[in-house]
Formats: structure tokens, C-alpha cells, sequence
């Protein structure tokens, strides 16, 4: 059985860092790296709601896309959000992300949270929402700093990574290249508590077993707390 | 706690039938009814594969529409295909009928199944896998039955089937009334062996734990196993 | 001569039947079936009215597609509304509807009838018509039923048929292997007082004499008027 | 009742020119003038032909727009073509061209006859096919000349004419002003020998009996004839 | 060197005219002539301003597009206006006769000048600034005439025109022969009290020394002043 | 009159830096920052070209975007490619750099060179064709580097500046705020050979004077030689 690239451990999340202020004219920012995969999280503020909220609160929502050579090929511009997996990913970045939020309080504000993958190498959608989390706490506490909002609206840390079947191995964090030779591909999103949010699995390759899927949460579950620790040191910073 | 519509037990599916042969043209044909939902699986043979299938095998991949009014509210036709959520459930049901198929087995060609809602009361992406299966073996049959291939690419049946959190209770096959209610809802894709090929779930309300996960997963193979008994009868009347 | 399809008078139509309430969502529904054309229609009541009609009285329009394996050879979802073809008809149906209705007594309501081919053999977009015109007055029996309206804005029954020259011969109702061969191909819509609110006609072969019109407005006036019969009688069954 | 504007009789047309050679780059181009409406038509041959016409000879297609400004309100550009009206017309500009050409003797071209309209004041979809047909005849001239053909594929003449019911009466040539009042409007499309190609009428107000058809019919016939003496005309000076 | 077409001087004009009147249902309207090119211009006033003009005047925008066949090979239609060409040309448009308007003194309108290429011959962007500038004159008048304005709001002429160095020397008003040739192709947009609105140059072979353009800028000037003067011309016989 | 922001000369650059090496997948990458402007270019090669180059050498052509939160209020997705302006800045990058390079040389291949600006504080069009001089270079040279080409085919550097009048005074490299406040603002592409390349000036407030032309004029050129000593520098590290 081959090793994990960088003689990575099977359950070692990649070097992993979290950089608020990349985005000077954002209210909330976060530049996320795990490995090679960069992603930079922009949160922006809008003092309005999409007409189907009112009367319920704020919203937020999330968007994602890559710039054109994050990939080892050039991906064309007007191709690059056409594709439903693009939408399907922004679904999966703001239902994670309202998760967390307590949108009530909130108020009547909108707040976007973009996603631009800089570089891309596995792992992007769940960097993003991890990094997302981050942008968009530095936004809510604009608003307290503001005065806007009393408290701010974040209940909890929400975090999310992957975990996949390679060579009959349950594995952490897959990088681009075990991506792409994964029989199954594990997408989770927990919060700070412990809960999940989401799970997202799929055998592209060969189906897996009960007793694989047991294992696959195990690890996540482990990943989770790691990075949701890094939140906590990241957001600390801000205050 | 209130009881299920209609005094439906936890784990039990809804009243359900499998037709065969409803749309004359097409190579197969399936009319999948769940209680008041019903969708229309039609198998397409073409004798093509995509540029980027070449010297790979065949493909079959799924295609998935609302009548207008197959809901309570009209839905304009412009906008019935053009939200992500829509590609998603296409993409779903590409990956669960080609986890079961032999695409070397099935040469040069490609599948196109379209499932057309005509009344939707939930579960329609979960009942659009299991009446596409039985029209993609009716197609393959008829594949066989002309000399075309010398025996079916279809490995062993797949069907779906969704479980959710609802009032506090794990519950199999939610309705429409029921889904809107739920704090979790899962969809499931299970082989015939028993393996996995795909997991979906998401907490639109509460989060959840992992004890109720494995509940959620318990009904779901329990639900699989009765559909995959009923596709067995419904194809073994082809023959 | 070759004779028709089945043996068929050259006066006669193909066995046709309306059933309603097919679609239990909609306000009304007809299944409409030609020989093997089969057209679901259903009609939707919104309490609105597009802003140019505004002080004019209610609207009634129709929509009109094909399920993708409605035919032959599978349509392309994409390509199925973006054709000019497709708006044709539906202009057809909405004008021929238009001509049957008392505007101003429907009130401030808009009645969107969707008309959706679910098996095309020829003279879909005169059964789309017929149909139509049978789930129209089912929704507006709604309408009186539910105390909205005290009279029903239907005026009289409108119903269509084609008929077309085919091997030298004048031929009522069309079916699609007859339709391909034929020299010209006419859509007739009828009132049930006799008058014609849209006549139809092409050469798509040999352009036509002033008699062959003639002959085939015999053929068009006896197949409306059997047509308003059967509308009756399917009717007489809602009240 | 109210005389006809400028005192025309029932059966008169409109002060009607037709000039060739408006367009210097074209292979063939007429405009046409029939009281204010004004066309210009431009022929384009192009030495390919669509896919599915291989091996079954030539083509010849027409299209149809207004600029922004023909009429008394302006047309926003980018809603003059998205329209189904403006498609129907030209599915009927090219099918009537079609039923005068002889395509097989066209060879393996395309004609494509653009008809621009610069001033409309009703009709201006007949006018259109009119003028067409002179374009159409100049382009085919000069592919004659230039030894590309032997003969021109233009079997005889066609040309289109609208009548209809205003004020109880069966008046030729609507302009804009009787088009907007008028009960039922028609298109005749008549080829030099008598025959109709092509015959539209709708009823905008009130239904139509037989009589009153036979009526209309008998006016198209007369006015169609005049328009093809003048064709031949035009068509004359350029030989 | 050779001479350019007709023995045109290197800085004459082509025959210029500018008829007025030639669109009758708009405000306004001009159809500019330059040798071969021919630009119909239009323009419509509309009482209502964009949302983000309130409170700040007027607004004056163009549109531009070519007739499919103004060229010597055929545009399709649905490629005329997606191009960023197109859009490029329509800013310069709007922007140059910004120039020329007391936008205030406008108050609460909008005006489009369409400009519709019948002959496309080089210099059709420049040929339709000039045009432009003489329709919305007529515009204005009329709007004075009605009494809706106590004053016309153009405060000076507008004119446009190109220049371009082609066989190393510099030349005034390219044709398309020599706009193809042009090693550099200015346009150079101008009031009538001398001063520059827009300076639009490119090499599309040679790059230009400052010496160069030196002597297009002055050529430009010239062709400006000829234009201007034809426009107080054509605009006097409104008067 | 108001002093430049941060105390700026009239005819000083803001700090400017050139990083290569910015995307790591890309064949060339650099990121130019200017003042707060930041835009990250990246160079794609691909091994083919556009069909109509067929014979005649490669192909370099540019791509611009910002980022949706690069600027202070969010830029929608689907609106920042939409807009003329985009496509005429596209443009304006393909024609700059096609201008310093030897398409012959380059043989068969398509350069694409993405510019992504990440923060946009005025004069983002031309740091773009600054940065994208530097990343073509690189990817040239790696060509070299490969044994793909002899030599580079870049012919000598290119690099834009703006320049503009505010306040009645000519300034260099306008910020976002001088920008806003600009009677006029000129682009210059220049060449190292100081020839020009492109000149594109507008009036956005008062028109403006030939003696105020040839002052801007005279800044762009000294801006212009500044940032090709940079890029040398740039370049020179790569080697």
C-alpha cells in the first residue's frame, strides 16, 4: 500500500493556516490554506433581506468560484459558474453557514459570503466553509463595533472537511491527487458542539460498507475539532 | 407527539407500485407511484457515447423535471431547470444508476434517463432512482433481445429512498407535509448487496447526533431492501 | 390510393377520449388521447392579472411542450421550448381559448393552461386545444363552486382538428405518419355555434387549389363538431 | 359606417413600389413600399447548406426584424427578436419562398433573404414575402450570370397579401390603423398559377361564418394578382 | 506609393450628406451618407430617466447595430449586438453626445439615438456620432416646439471623425479598403468651439511615434470643423 | 487647490511591486500592486490556436475580471462580466501586449493571460497590462526553458499608465478617488522603444484642450519608463 503524499498520516489534516484582512474593502475577510489549496473568503454586509425573509430575520448565503488557473488546466471563464456542481457547492457553503448563525438576530441584514479559490488542490468546498465561518465572524463583530448589533449572531464555529476511501484506506483531508483515486468521497460539516450539519457521500468508485462509513466519521469528527480550534485562535485575534 | 398521515408506522414506505411500457416510444419505461407521488422514467438508447467517454464504454446519465403543475403552486416552465437544485438531483441520479451499471459491458452507447414529475408529494429524487433503474433494465432487455449485447450491463438493481428527523422521531419515507416539518432529511442509495453508493443528508433545523444518524441509516436499509424486492417483480415480468 | 392507417374513413376521427381530473394539484385537468396522441392539460387560477390588462377584465393563455420522449427519437430538454415552433402553438392555444372566454365575467384572474404531450402521434396542438378547453371548464366550475364567480365565463365550447391532403385525397385528423406525407396541412378551431375563430394551412408539398380548401373545410366543420359533443359530455360529468 | 382612410376602395391596394438594388454588397435586394410600410429585403447566397439538407439540394430561409424605430413607439433591440411573433413570421417568409424555388436546382446553397423593416404601417409580414421574392429572383439572376447556374431556380412568382373584417366589411391591404379594429385578420400567400401556399386567419374579435371567408379569399386573390404583375415588373428591368 | 481610392487629397473628406427627416414616426432623425457608408439615425424621447439619473437632469444614450447585410458578408443576427464591440461603440456614442448636452436643461427625459448601419464602408462609429448629433437636434426642436422646453439643450455641435496612418502617411476619413490597410486608426471626436471630447487610437500594425500623431490630430481637427459646419447646415432647414 | 493624496507628486507613480511566481500552476504568474491596486496576472499556453489563425503564428489575448469584493461596495457575479466595459478592457490587454510580441515566433499557441484583480483602486486596466508583460515573459521563458522555442518572442516590454486632469491639473496614475473626480482621463500603452501603442482619452467632465492633450501626454511617457525599468528588474530575477 503506497503512502500518503508527504508521508502524511491518515488522519493529519494538512499544514493549515487562517489569514483575517486579505480583503481590505470586505467588512469580514479570511484567507484560508490547507496545503496548496488557498481559498479567499470575502463576508459582505447588505442592510436589506430577499423579499421571501421578511418578517423572519437576516440572511446569509454563500458563493464559490475558481479563478480561472487555480487548476493544473485553464478553466474558462464563462464555463467556470454555469456548471450545476458550482451551484450545488454555494448551497452547500450557505446551509452550513445559517447553520451556525442565528439569523433572528441578525436583523434585517444580508450578509454574502464569497468564496474565490485561489489555488485548488481537494479540499475546496470544505476550506471554504471553514474559512467562511472565520470572514463572517469578523463581519458580525464589525457590526457590534458598529453598534449595530448588541451581540454578535454567531452561535457557534462551524467547520468542514473531507474524508475518502484510497487504496482500502480511510483517510483525512484528501488532497487533489487521492481525490481523483478515491473509490468513495466524504464531505462533513460539524459545529463547535459536536452536532453535523451535513453529510455528503458518494461512491464514485466501488460502494462502501457500513462499517467504512463508521470509520470515515470517525475521522471527520477528529478534523472537525482541529480546525475548529484554529477558528477559535484566528477569531481571538479580532477582538 | 402527533402520529404519521394516514397512521403510517416509523418505518414504513408508502403505498407503491412500479408500471412498466407508459411511454410507448422509448426503449424503457416506468411509472414509479409513492402515494401521491408519481414520476414518469423513460430510458433512451443512443448509439453515441460523449468525446470525453471514448474507448471508456458506455454512459447513462439522468435528466429530471416538474410538470408545472405537479405541485400545490404552478411552477413556470423557465424556471423549473434553470436552479442548481435541479442539476443536483440530475447529478444524483446519473451517479446511483451508473454505481450499477457495467459501462464496458455496455459498449459504445449511452443511456439518457428522463424523469418527469407529473405529482409531486416528496421523495421524488429518491422515487425517480428507483423507477429509472426498472427502466434502464427495460431498455437493456430490449438491448438483448435484439442481438445488440449478449446479456444486460445492469450489475444488480439500485433504489433510493429518504429518511428524516421529524417531531423528534426517526421516520422513514417522508411525504411532502412531513419533509416540510423535518429538522434532518436524508436520502440514501443502496445496492442490492447491501453496500452504500450514496449518502445525502442535511439539517435544514436542528443539528443532529450521531446516534440519530444511525437510526436514520437503520430505516433506510430496511426501505431499500422492500423497493429492490419490488423492482425484482416488476422486471421479472419483462422477461 | 393506399388506404389510412387502421382502415379509416377518410371523414373519420381517431378514437378519442377526455378524462378528467388527471392532475390533482390543478384547479382543472383533462387527459386528452387521439388515437395514440396523449396530452395532459391542466389550468391554473392566479388572483392577478398581467399589468396591461389592467381594468380589462381577466386573461387565459396556454403553454404547450413535450416530454422529452413524447416522440420517436428523445427531444433535448433545452430544445424544447427554445423553438419558434413551440411559441407558435402556444399562441394558438391561447388565442383559440381567448375566443371561447368572457374576460371581463372571469374578473381580475389569470388562467394559465399548460398543455404537456405526453405520447405525440400527430394533431398535438388541436388535441391541446380540445383538451384545454375541457380543463378551462373545470376550473371555472371550480370557480362558481367556491362562490368566486356566480356564472362560469365560458361562452360556448371551442374545439380543433386538423386535415390535410394526402395522395390526392382530403383527410380529417391527421396522425404522424399521415402528417409527414401530407401535400397540405390544416388546423381548424371551431365554436360550438359553428363559426371558426382560426384557421391554418400550409403546402408543405403541393400547393393547393381554391376546391381542395373547400373540401377540407367540410372535413375540419364535421370533426369540430363531433369533438363538441364528446366536450359536452365529459362536462356533464363534473356538475 | 366610416370610409376607408384616403377613400380607398374595399378591394384597392396601397400605393405600391418596388425598388432593387438598395443594397450595394447583396446579392439580390428590393425594397418595397406599400403606403407608409416600408421593407428592405436583401438576398445572400452562401455556398453551404444546413446539415440535414445533404444531398437533397439547396436552401433558402428568411428572416424578419423592425428597427427600433419603425413604429410610433420604440422597440427596445434586444426585445424586437426574442419574441415568438417574430419567429412565426419568418417560419412563414421562408416556407412561402420556398413552395416558388426549385431547390434541388438551387444546388448545395443557402439563400438566406433578410427583410428589414424601416417603416410599418401594417402588412408588414406579406410585404415582406413580396419583396422577398424579388430579392430572392436578382440573387438567382446574378448566380445565372455568373455561370454558377444554368437557369434560375425560381419556379414563378409568390407573393402575400393581407385582407380582413373591419366594420363588417371585407376590406384588401389592411394598413395600421384597420389592423387594430379589425374582427379577423388574414395573410394570403398566392403563387403566380392561382394556388394558395399558405393561408392564416384569426379571429381577434369576433368569429367568422364561411361566407365571410369566401369573401376575404376572393379579395386575396385579386390583390395577390396585382402584386405578381408588378413583381414581374421589377424583375424585368433587371435582365 | 499608392494613390488613395477615387484620388482622394490626404485630408479630404468623402461626399458627405446629412438628410433629416428620414425616419417618420421618430422625434428625430438624420440618415448621415459618407461615400459608401450610410448610418439611419434615430431619436426617441422617452419621459421618465433611469433610477439612478433622479434628481440629476436628463440622460442622452445611444444604441448601434449594422442590417445583417451591410457588409460584403452577412452578420448573423444574433452575432450583431454580442459582441463587446458593439457595446464599445454604443458608450462612445452616448458619451460624445453627453458631451454636447445641457443635461439639466433636458429635465426629466431620456433620449436614444439609434444608429442603424444600412452601408457599413469604414468609419461607420464616427459617421454615426456626426448623424446622431443632428437627430437629436431635431429631437430637441421639437421638444421646444411643443412647448416642452423653452430652449433647445444642445450647447454646441458634436462631430466625429477618423484618421489613421496607412502606407506611412497620414490620411484623413479612412474607407474600409485603407481602414483594413491602417497601420494606426484614430478617432477623434470634437465640439464646435475646437476642444476634444475623446481620443480613441490604436496600432493595430506599426506602433505610432508622437510625431505621427502630431499630424493625425491635426488632420482630425480639419475633418471635424468641414462636419460641423455640414451640421449647422442641416440643422438650419429645421428651423 | 487640494494636494494629491498622501502628499504624491503630479508626475510620481503610487509604490509599485511586480511578485512572479503567484499561481502556482499557471506557465507565467505575477502580481502587480500599485498603491492599494492589486491584480493578479497569470499566463496559460495552450497548444493550438484560434482557427481563423490557422497559418499565420499564434495568439496572445487577454481576460479581466475583479473579484466580486476587490471594490467597496460587492460587484454581483453574473454582473461583472456582463458589462461592455469589461470586453472593451479584454480588448484593450490583447491588442497591448499582442503589440510587444512576435506572434510568428510563437508558433502555434494561444497565451492567455487572466487578470483577476483582487483590489481595484483606480487604474486596474493598466497594472493589468503591466502585470500581465511580466507574466507572459515568464511563460515564455519557461517555453524556452522547455525546448519548445529557441527564443522568446517577446519583442520588448509594454506597460500603461493613466494620467488625467483633476482640478485643473495633469496628474499621473490616478487613484479611485482622483479618478471619480477626473475631468479627463487618458490610458497609454508604451512600448520600451517609446513608441505608442494605444492612447484612449475621455472627457468625462469639461472637454479639453490640445496644450492639455500634449501635457498628459508628456506624464504618461515618463510613468510608462518607470514601470519598464520594473519589469525589467521583474524579468531579469526569472533568468
Amino acid at each position: 500500500m503506497p503512502a500518503r503524499p508527504h508521508g502524511r498520516a491518515l488522519d493529519a489534516l494538512r499544514p493549515t493556516t487562517l489569514e483575517t484582512g486579505t480583503a481590505p474593502f470586505a467588512e469580514g475577510s479570511c484567507t484560508i490554506t490547507m496545503g496548496m489549496t488557498r481559498v479567499l473568503c470575502t463576508a459582505s454586509v447588505e442592510e436589506r433581506i430577499p423579499p421571501w425573509r421578511e418578517g423572519r430575520g437576516g440572511w446569509v448565503t454563500g458563493e464559490y468560484a475558481m479563478l480561472p488557473r487555480a487548476t493544473a488546466e485553464r478553466i474558462r471563464r464563462e464555463r467556470r459558474g454555469a456548471r450545476g456542481r458550482t451551484q450545488e457547492i454555494q448551497r452547500l457553503i450557505g446551509r452550513s453557514l445559517r447553520a451556525a448563525v442565528d439569523l433572528k438576530a441578525l436583523g434585517g441584514r444580508t450578509v454574502t459570503v464569497d468564496c474565490d479559490v485561489l489555488v485548488a488542490d481537494g479540499g475546496t468546498r470544505t476550506a471554504s466553509i471553514t474559512g467562511a465561518c472565520v470572514a463572517l465572524e469578523m463581519a458580525f463583530q464589525r457590526l457590534v463595533a458598529d453598534g449595530a448589533l448588541s451581540a454578535g449572531p454567531l452561535r457557534q464555529s462551524v467547520a468542514a472537511i473531507s474524508a475518502g476511501m484510497v487504496d482500502g484506506e480511510a483517510r483525512l483531508d484528501l488532497e487533489y491527487a487521492e481525490d481523483a483515486a478515491a473509490d468513495v468521497d466524504f464531505n462533513f460539516v460539524y459545529l463547535e458542539d459536536g452536532r453535523l450539519v451535513e453529510v455528503q457521500g458518494t461512491a464514485e468508485g466501488a460502494p462502501f460498507t457500513r462499517a467504512e462509513l463508521d470509520e470515515l466519521l470517525r475521522l471527520g469528527a477528529s478534523g472537525a475539532e482541529a480546525l475548529i480550534r484554529m477558528q477559535g485562535l484566528a477569531i481571538s485575534h479580532l477582538r
